[in-house]
């Protein structure tokens, strides 16, 4: 389809506001993600509190850049990909967020005390993952590196896989070890929030390669 | 894109199909949120089945529109909306009517004896937001009136937000006070059902906000 | 829209490869569900250790027959039904083999020894509705016999609805019984599993009736 996806670049100067959000969503949730680590990182619970706050915010950020970016899709005829795929993207950029501000906010509002070695490292491959969306989302631009979104996606793809299995030894652990039914939801959500969020950069990674896929 | 949407209206009056099956959704949805809020607020076990059976009812009628949603779209060229809107305001619709049976079937089948305020608060926002959906969808017809299907949508997200409050509140109090596993799932997974209802109750009104942007 | 539709069908010999993809897709779920009902039959530990590994091997398999897929779903401009419907179909037959794992998984990891007629029973329901898939997508090269696919789609309705009962007294039995909440977690977790891979398989079902009635 290179005739076609060559007559569909003529337009793309237009269409420069779909980068510029993908960048800024991207931004956003790189500091997110740094925040939610620096949560994990500390047993202060006021300054912990601050780092809730201050994620809850920047998801409010990234909810405005997703109007933002489905009101331009409303009005704009011609868009850099295919439509279905900017709508998926931001959507699943979005799930990100709210799975990280989730997280966040079940540590808080469930008053956990003990944030353990899981919840770091989970929180770890979020931030990383998180990164690798970054890179790739910033070539989307100009496509002149392919290699660079490739590497990201299946680096995200090895990222949510090593999730995966910390996530699956902290759960067999959490039931082996805790008695109390609240206590046991209450971490278990948390570490599933941690997981999903993981699982959505994965699948970000999944529409971006569509993406290429397309107009390569 | 005026032009052409104008085009594209030229050929809505084939289509009122779509408008009449939305509304019969809407007024569907109306009556079985009106029927969760009789649930909640008797004590007497038998009338509660009863109530639940209706509910189960008016859940099947829901799925033979959304069927016939589909059924139209699959043989209809032309469309009032683009048909990726009119499949996920359709689907979205029919899982406002899925959480609100699932809430009610999971009161019945646990025996959930104490109904109290929170569930009652959830289900009576769940009733506030689907009249708010009532409204914005009587609109679509004509769109004479653009404000009250913005404000319909406003309206949609507060209530959401509030019944994102209600929900917190009410699992951080099971937490602290249900000791018994069983009782403290069942209990949080009708919290659940309930507050998800308003979620795709917003799920809804963000369609409905695309569609208008797009023939605005 | 006959006319239209006639026109694509002249460009369908191009298109085998998608008949070919699901209908590996379908042969591999075929072998999923089978396996799943060894490792449930089985008492023998070691046994269903291996059924496990062969489950996430089949599992992996799925996955590069869903993303060759939407590599030539990105790569061909025409496709034999909606590009919505391939892509829609192809993440949801993806999801019923995600399911089969997750339910396969959890009993090996959460070391599930009382494997009962519950689990067994909803097992036998997921190979049912997946031989019907298997059936329906298999017709839809030819289309000779739509009546095939409209019987194997009510099948698959009709074991979900089964599907649904079997969970409920499961789950409302579990309840009653169970006093640990480990045990009561982990146990609902694979009931939710199996039960949502029958609902996947009614997803299926769904598209595979849109895909129908649109070229019909």
């Amino acid at each position: 389809m290179g005739g076609f996806n060559s007559f569909v670049k003529l337009f793309m100067p237009k269409d420069r506001v779909f980068y510029s959000l993908f960048e800024d969503v991207a931004s956003n949730l790189v500091e997110m993600s740094q925040v939610l680590n620096e949560l994990v990182a500390t047993t202060d619970l006021a300054v912990r509190k601050d780092k809730v706050h201050l994620i809850e915010r920047l998801e409010h950020k990234n909810d405005d850049y997703t109007h933002r970016i489905f009101v331009e899709l409303g009005q704009n005829f011609i868009t850099p990909f295919d439509r279905e795929d900017i709508h998926y993207l931001a959507a699943t950029l979005d799930d990100v967020a709210d799975y990280i501000h989730g997280s966040a906010k079940r540590m808080d509002i469930y008053k956990v005390h003990n944030i353990n070695d899981s919840i770091r490292k989970l929180a770890e491959l979020i931030h990383l993952g998180v990164l690798e969306l970054h890179k790739a989302i910033h070539e989307l631009r100009t496509m002149s590196n392919m290699r660079i979104i490739t590497d990201a996606c299946v680096k995200i793809n090895s990222l949510e896989n090593h999730a995966d299995d910390i996530y699956d030894m902290a759960i067999a652990e959490l039931f082996e070890t805790e008695q109390n039914a609240a206590e046991l939801i209450k971490m278990r959500e948390i570490y599933q929030a941690l997981e999903i969020a993981t699982d959505k950069c994965e699948d970000c990674a999944n529409v971006i390669e569509t993406i290429i896929i397309k107009y390569s």
